[in-house]
């Protein structure tokens, strides 16, 4: 199936369309997508006419071109009738909006046999039922809510699926703007009777350019399509990470392991998966935390490179010790490691700093400056770290409380950081007045992060995903080599 | 010890301005109480002169009145005979910002000792050594980083005693600023040398009016101080909170236990304080979402009065399927309650919405009424649920995304449980747009959170409450019965 019609359609049509409700789903689909996004649309309408200067055609058959891509918001039964019209003018790919498939079961499940019966002979990139559809900055976006209400993410590196759309739209796209995360498309599978997470591994994986991070937000995988879906993750070049959301993940991974035919208890399936070099966050946050780090590094002028290899040694510094304690008690649970400082270093670290802290700050690991530091302090100390191969990675915990720390302190850091291209991730406050200093290291990406814990689970995020990324070299020789 | 001359004092002294250095911690705090706060300040400087138009005097003993506050920002040596000043002069309550006493251990401690011996002799409330002190508002304010770059909590309910200062800013200010939590006073105790934690719980709970919530951060208590009090958390009428924060709780608790004379191992601990009656919050996010209830139902204008009591039993309401399954799954691990709803109930619920969604929309519990919901909607199924005796409080998902959900929702709401006064807890996405939908909520004391997690924490932070005041009365008529 050619998913790249349905997520990259040169030009689509929307059937749905009504001229008294301006908020109908296919009417806002249509307008949305005349203004907003790059696609060539076209509405169907029966008795023709127009809405806001776009012309309405009365039938498919009647459309100036044969459209790659059908969006479909009306009733079930219409809908299927909809699908045999892509069947005929080989349309080749639809989504479908509205409900009463196999969700409602009964004759819905019939409706759901029927609809796949016709998309897999006609070979018809069918997205949904049920599903709000393909979010694909800047070609199409077939979200059927105002794009005012809601909240878009920019452009990045993920290709985010999600089994509920509105999860998709209010946790992972309200949150993605807060931490700018940027996704190369968006999809809410539905139902998934057509299309579903393998078809989707294996587009993102090995035909979209565009991605180099490919999460799902499952709640569990479709019946049959476990095996194909951990082997196309294992050769996969880009980053796959899974999160099972909604029920308790035990519970929806229990269930889901039976149909999936692997054995029916959480424990096996997270080894499978991680025997398959998927990256399965532990909490929400934990996901978005890894999201962040993966896409802000995948842009191609980070300067640590493509791949970032950290085993967990850090150093942390800090210009509180309070904040100093937390990160450093945070440290075990995600697998990381604080590097001991030879009385020769830390007589070093001592000899770098402004002589009112030398005798204040604390030269161990976590380093804790004090709130009487000043900008070259900080300066010079990531400097000296940089240089200590046994460092892997900086945590910054940067509070811009203290009175001496100014405003041009990110991009100081962040010029350092270019040069000496040793990984660093930063705390700062989620405090609109710190803006400044936020952007300063994220234009030079740095990762920013607004709270401790994220900041440590961004080092573990790298340390894990150079745990599979070594997993799929040793793996990628063996197969060379046999 | 009079506290209140410390927290409520009409007039303070601040020693420790430099006159070159405009960032010194004693002339950051001479010129914020001078501009910003309402208490009287002095600031004592050797050769006199002035500074931004204040004049400085020469020694404490030059003022015009005895102060009844000082606020020593020096070293420690100097601090030790400025405390002794205090005892000459009769000044009841001191701050000591700076550090160098038993945090340094050997001739600090020794310091520390001396300090806290003239002291108690001279019944001295001195806050500190080595912390930020006091900010109660609009009085007072001695922490010594610059206004602007800090964030305050609005005025509220809340005396919150923190052992970190960095945390009492960072994470807690900004915090209780982006949640609308008020503070009475925020104390930052440091050593806690003379004034500590059970001093603190005996002054918030039995002497200031203001406050109604006393909450805890604490590494752990201190020595010899855990059962005394306990028996204060046991008497007060205010809701006492006490949250173990820095080190894995466990070995932090443990560790002072042994100190504090009671078993040395978590979970008695945490039982202990369980039976006096002290709310123990599971995460810093709990705690948050716990002082936010308790303030915003502080108010006496609350539509639900003094205590909202609740055993669990909830409905929630959603616009949005996943949403609704994300809370239903939380409520079991916070010991609520989905009530069930009879046949006659479900039918009453399908035909108090409009026809569209009559037979999509789901009446169980949760009921979730789906993106085709209007604002007519929402308030017939909140305002026949109000009239249900059986449940204790409402939980509404309200994502504004779907397009027929008007601006006004908020009041709209609002208007029926002001009547009503059944209790409801909202989510409402963290979104700016949205504020206008927040405010009219919060206006009239509903609480909104902006995380589902949040909102089922908040109803189980009421059912917490409700058994620490229905012990609290039985322990009255105990004793008051013997």
């Amino acid at each position: 199936m050619d998913l790249e019609r349905l997520f990259k359609p040169k030009s689509m049509a929307v059937v749905g369309i009504s001229k008294k409700n301006p908020l109908s789903p296919g009417r806002i689909v249509l307008l949305k997508n005349e203004f907003e996004m790059n696609v060539k649309v076209y509405g169907i309408y029966p008795n023709g006419g127009n809405i806001e200067g776009i012309k309405l055609y009365e039938r498919l058959d009647k459309l100036p071109e044969i459209p790659d891509l059908l969006v479909i918001a009306v009733g079930p039964d219409d809908t299927l009738n909809y699908i045999k019209d892509c069947a005929n003018l080989n349309i080749p790919a639809a989504v479908i909006i509205g409900g009463g498939f196999a969700e409602i079961g009964g004759k819905g499940k019939k409706r759901q046999e029927e609809l796949e019966k016709i998309a897999f002979e006609n070979d018809i990139a069918v997205l949904g039922p049920n599903c709000l559809g393909v979010y694909a900055p800047p070609i199409v976006d077939t979200i059927f809510l105002p794009t005012e209400r809601i909240t878009r993410p920019p452009k990045g590196s993920v290709a985010l699926i999600s089994q509920s759309g509105g999860v998709l739209v209010d946790q992972f796209f309200v949150k993605f703007n807060e931490r700018h995360i940027g996704v190369s498309t968006a999809v809410s599978i539905g139902n998934r009777a057509v299309v579903d997470e393998e078809m989707l591994l294996e587009y993102f994986s090995q035909v979209d350019p565009e991605t180099t991070n490919i999460a799902f937000y499952l709640e569990g995988f479709k019946e049959g399509k476990a095996r194909k879906f951990l082997q196309l993750a294992k050769k996969s070049e880009d980053t796959v990470i899974v999160f099972f959301g909604g029920k308790t993940r035990e519970g929806k991974v229990a269930t889901q392991s039976h149909t999936a035919s692997l054995a029916g208890d959480f424990k096996i399936i997270y080894n499978a998966l991680r025997q398959h070099y998927i990256i399965q966050p532990h909490s929400e946050r934990e996901l978005l935390t890894c999201l962040k780090v993966y896409d802000l590094l995948s842009h191609k002028r980070n300067p640590f490179g493509k791949n970032v290899i950290t085993y967990g040694n850090v150093a942390i510094v800090s210009v509180s010790g309070g904040h100093a304690v937390l990160a450093s008690d945070m440290l075990k649970k995600y697998g990381l490691n604080a590097i001991r400082f030879s009385q020769q270093e830390k007589r070093k670290l001592k000899s770098l700093v402004n002589s009112t802290i030398q005798d204040i700050a604390s030269f161990n690991n976590p380093i804790d400056l004090t709130g009487s530091v000043l900008d070259r302090d900080i300066e010079n100390i990531i400097r000296y770290l940089s240089d200590l191969d046994k460092i892997e990675c900086i945590i910054l915990l940067l509070l811009p409380y203290p009175p001496n720390i100014s405003f041009q302190i990110g991009s100081r850091i962040a010029n350092i950081i270019t040069s000496k291209k040793k990984p660093i991730v930063c705390f700062v406050p989620y405090v609109s007045k710190y803006s400044l200093i936020i952007e300063s290291l994220e234009l030079a990406y740095i990762p920013v992060f607004h709270s401790i814990k994220e900041a440590v689970q961004a080092v573990s995020a790298l340390k894990e995903r150079t745990r599979v990324d070594n997993l799929k070299i040793k793996n990628l020789f063996w197969e060379r080599s046999t």
